[in-house]
């Protein structure tokens, strides 16, 4: 099979998904639907969830053993949560054959991959993988095949990395419908700690201060989509926030100062100024979303 | 027409909307689908636009002379902006025939009920309402005759509001379909001063501070959501905050320590505190959209 002649002929014969909760199963749903591996191995603790996940047809095998399943698997990808990520790749990459890649789907970078950037056996890679996509929905029940279609997957090559490995994941992402994009891991921190995790405590920050039941009942459409993400796993985000904690402590100093802009203007009473702060913030936003709802 | 036999039946025969937009168009959208009037009469400064509603069949007549369509209506809908109500109710009343009611959409209470409280000629009254529905898409194009369907309608009466008074504005916001509740208009400012007005803020603060292009291209919908309100009418919205100034800043600053909390948390690198942050919010926001998403 000539790589080069055909972008979306699988490139993986057997590919091992290590956590198979929403993300896990939606990369194995899109693996099947778009034929991208001849066997998709789901890897986890609870043989008893793995084993549904398998009768609902998103996996070929499950298996607890993942010593066994990186021996015979072409690539390997974590989606775990963030904090154990490291461990689970130091702890299959012993028992890998020489060739094998292995990534991720985690929400931080930096560490992740600044660890793995030495130490692994000759001829194992790890190359960080983040694809932008989720749900505050839980479970491989809520997995979606056309998850990634569209969206972006950062990948965060360090100086070690081969230029044809990276190559291969982003077609691999590629095939399952999304956009490849690289950056730094560092450069990846610093943009999602602004998009993705500051988005996070600010809505988790004013779930958190929701009065009585009787203010609750009077809660319409826009506090429900401004505190949508707070219904996320607190211990997945627990791992996410604490593993990029300077960045996100940047965020949040800014996003405070402009909390501050709006209180300022509140407290003067400055209909212009709140009218300026406003409009700001919509023009920029419409500029992100332009023609998304 | 006995009211008491037939709560569905219409009680209104004229009503007209003063405000054509999403909300009013909405309004008039669910009266004619239910048949609640025989007439819905539509007010506003632009007569292109009025026109444009008219054709597209959202209401019956046109007109942008206050004081003439005041003569000949039962009932007066102000969805203007919140801070044009009062002086248009007040217009609108010199011409009322004696046994017209008044009600507004408006997203604050306080200053424009007490304020109508006194002064209306004799037998003229007004009742704050505010259905808890919207959008932050904008004009009568987007109008749906089911924004108010199974929302709450928070009304607001005075002290001087004939009980008669309330439960013919209730049974007219039912026959919308919604849930009429009533409150002070004072209980109301506070109460949507954490779920909807603070919330606003919030998301504009947010959208605010967003960076570059290249950063934004990495928001996906976890930021979308979180911002999504932030692409509401800045003018509506200044009008809005300024109306309702002092419970904003007092949810403001609990806001404020909420963050506070998030971030002692991240700088002492506290897992298990930040954990239970997020879990609280998680539980409170679960509670409040149980089976809705």
């Amino acid at each position: 099979m000539s790589l080069e002649s055909d972008c979306d002929a699988p490139d993986f014969r057997t590919i091992a998904i290590i956590g198979v909760g929403l993300i896990g199963g939606s990369i194995a749903a899109a693996i099947r639907q778009r034929k991208q591996a001849a066997t998709v191995i789901g890897v986890g603790r609870d043989s008893s969830r793995l084993a549904k996940a398998q009768q609902s047809g998103l996996i070929d095998e499950a298996a607890t053993d993942l010593g066994s399943v990186a021996e015979r698997s072409d690539l390997l990808i974590f989606c775990t949560p963030v904090d154990r990520i490291v461990a689970g790749v130091r702890e299959a990459a012993k028992r890998a054959r020489p060739g094998m890649l292995i990534t991720d789907a985690g929400s931080v970078k930096g560490t992740i991959c600044r660890e793995l950037a030495t130490g692994l056996p000759a001829g194992v890679e790890f190359v960080g993988s983040h694809p932008l996509a989720g749900s505050e929905k839980q479970g491989f029940e809520h997995a979606d095949p056309q998850l990634f279609a569209g969206r972006i997957c950062v990948m965060t090559p360090t100086p070690t990395t081969k230029p044809g490995t990276v190559a291969r994941i982003a077609r691999f992402w590629q095939n399952l419908g999304a956009v490849a994009v690289e950056m730094t891991p560092e450069d990846h921190d610093r943009a999602l700690a602004q998009t993705s995790h500051l988005p996070h405590v600010v809505a988790a920050a004013l779930a958190a201060m929701i009065g009585p039941e009787y203010i609750g009942r009077l809660a319409a459409t826009g506090f429900r989509d401004t505190t949508r993400i707070a219904s996320g796993d607190p211990d997945l985000w627990t791992a996410i926030l604490l593993a990029n904690v300077e960045p996100v402590l940047a965020e949040l100093q800014k996003y405070e100062e402009s909390l501050t802009a709006f209180r300022q203007g509140l407290i003067a009473r400055d209909a212009a100024r709140v009218k300026e702060l406003l409009a700001t913030a919509k023009a920029r936003r419409d500029r992100i979303f332009a023609g998304i709802q």
